[in-house]
């Protein structure tokens, strides 16, 4: 599980080994917004340089590595017209996936109050290297002797990304303007066939996991770090208890069929790759919660939760106005 | 709730502000021992000042603000001796809390393999600033509606440490050689009265935070950063649900008594302060693993959830053989 779990976090932190730390940003300038504080997202220095960027829009500052956004007027709207611009050109330039996957679903990238200040396309998102959230839920059922079974999902051996992997019982995107919840309750029902009452009575908020994704390039398949897009990722976690007479179905064609598995069956699976990432992320995120992973059963068991919580570099949602308190 | 969360954490984040953060820094030597890789703990330079460091067994290096354990002898024994001699002469030089607390129970100093290099008196441990871990469990209760009642301890008035503050239902330290799992069912046998097999068939470990806690200097009453003690702090925790049947007792003077609270009830006496600062997280992680600290009712949910899992400067045990896999 251990090997999984690196690969998954394999963007180096800084105080372990500044050497490493700073040799791999050096292929990387910040994306930042003028007037807003703070690094909104870290792209591939080779990307930044394959497309041209209008100076009455944007700086590009090679010497510090900054590609930086120089919007006219301060508005949201504003800036989404000038980054939609770009991604339009990034697409033209080298990487036709993008438009192929457009999906008129925009992902919300915060400042450091907490607010949205540019909304990114889905489908561009990891070229901007931005946060990006999604919620997950992991269905499970506890046989008489008290044993947790859990309901997984395998990816149609059609899909675009990790076909055939094993996922979680339902999982999506976060987009601007979605509470956590609410998205997760319409996934459940979409992808599950899940009855919209019942989850909304029985499905539990568990928590939050953090942690970098550093994905090779799909564009040029080149597998070296320095076109790698770093994918800062969260994902807010459900879970839902089922029935032993609840069956979760697929009802579109993204799922190719739901089996409810044994706990040594899923840490077998685990083991052997067969989760896509971030699903991996979160079954074991279940299975420490659950008993299943413990101080005794695992060397790593320290390492392994601080790696789940990791503290992106990034701003993140402040979703309701703050707590007199 | 937040406030109290950033009083637990207000050791600042390099990232967020390198000024303030090596500002803090300053104020404190480094511990070493030589030939081990990396910082074991944090300790107060006027701390460090305040007695001598025989040449034959230290360095102090002043200019790099690093206390350096120089043992001739390479061996845990050796290492243990030498600790001991030097806890002495800083309780005898303006410190005599460390001996009138003094249990002969020593924390063990996790080096970068995981394994125990040093042990240092459970009395001592916050003078040195290394990082020290605990146990922790919640009993609750689960009525016809579903709602959950939690078994809170209020401590003895007499206590020397946080009298008469709200705490966990049970709670620990984990001394040298305990395994996180037979700590905590010792304790709840201990503290709470609570049946030993019953615990070890229905407790639940749930996970682990950990954090930074600062804590202003007990001898000097001083409340500056200058003399606060940094307290590298891990907690495993645990979750027993108890039938409505079963009562926690007080079996020992620590625990004046035990109530049944609501979640309102619970909610409330965080936000006043009421409860011991590291029992006040465990409350928090457990309302967020049980939905009731949700992203829709908290702005800082993220926040929250990240620092209760923040990465240590210091190295943490590895408890078992490294698993193949």
């Amino acid at each position: 599980m251990r090997a999984k779990l690196i690969t998954q976090s394999s963007f180096p932190y800084r105080e372990d080994n500044p050497g490493i730390y700073y040799a791999t940003l050096k292929n990387y300038h910040t994306f930042k917004i003028q007037g807003i504080d703070g690094v909104l997202g870290y792209i591939p220095t080779t990307l930044v340089q394959s497309i041209s960027w209008p100076e009455e829009y944007w700086t590009v500052d090679t010497a510090q590595r900054e590609l930086r956004m120089t919007p006219r007027s301060n508005t949201l709207s504003s800036r989404n017209n000038i980054i939609e611009d770009a991604i339009r050109r990034i697409a033209e330039q080298g990487s036709p996936e993008i438009l192929k996957g457009w999906r008129n679903e925009r992902f919300p990238v915060y400042g450091p109050e907490g607010t949205v200040v540019v909304e990114i396309e889905r489908s561009a998102s990891a070229q901007f290297g931005i946060v990006t959230s999604g919620v997950q839920m992991l269905c499970f059922v506890e046989d008489e002797g008290g044993s947790i079974h859990l309901w997984i999902g395998k990816r149609s051996e059609k899909k675009q990304t990790y076909p055939g992997m094993l996922d979680c019982t339902a999982a999506g995107a976060l987009s601007v303007g979605e509470s956590p919840r609410s998205a997760m309750v319409l996934e459940a029902t979409d992808e599950a066939s899940l009855d919209t009452e019942m989850i909304e009575k029985h499905m539990r908020s568990v928590g939050h996991i953090s942690y970098f994704h550093v994905k090779s390039s799909t564009s040029t398949g080149n597998k070296t770090l320095s076109t790698a897009l770093l994918l800062p990722e969260t994902e807010y976690l459900y879970e839902l208890k089922l029935d032993q007479h609840t069956v979760p179905r697929p009802k579109d064609s993204e799922v190719e069929d739901f089996r409810l598995w044994s706990v040594d069956q899923v840490l077998d699976a685990l083991k052997n790759g067969m989760f896509k990432p971030n699903s991996a992320v979160v079954v074991i995120d279940f299975f420490i919660r659950h008993g299943i992973i413990t101080p005794e059963t695992e060397a790593k068991y320290l390492e392994i939760i601080q790696r789940l919580h990791r503290r992106l570099p990034f701003p993140v949602a402040h979703r309701i106005p703050k707590n007199v308190d």
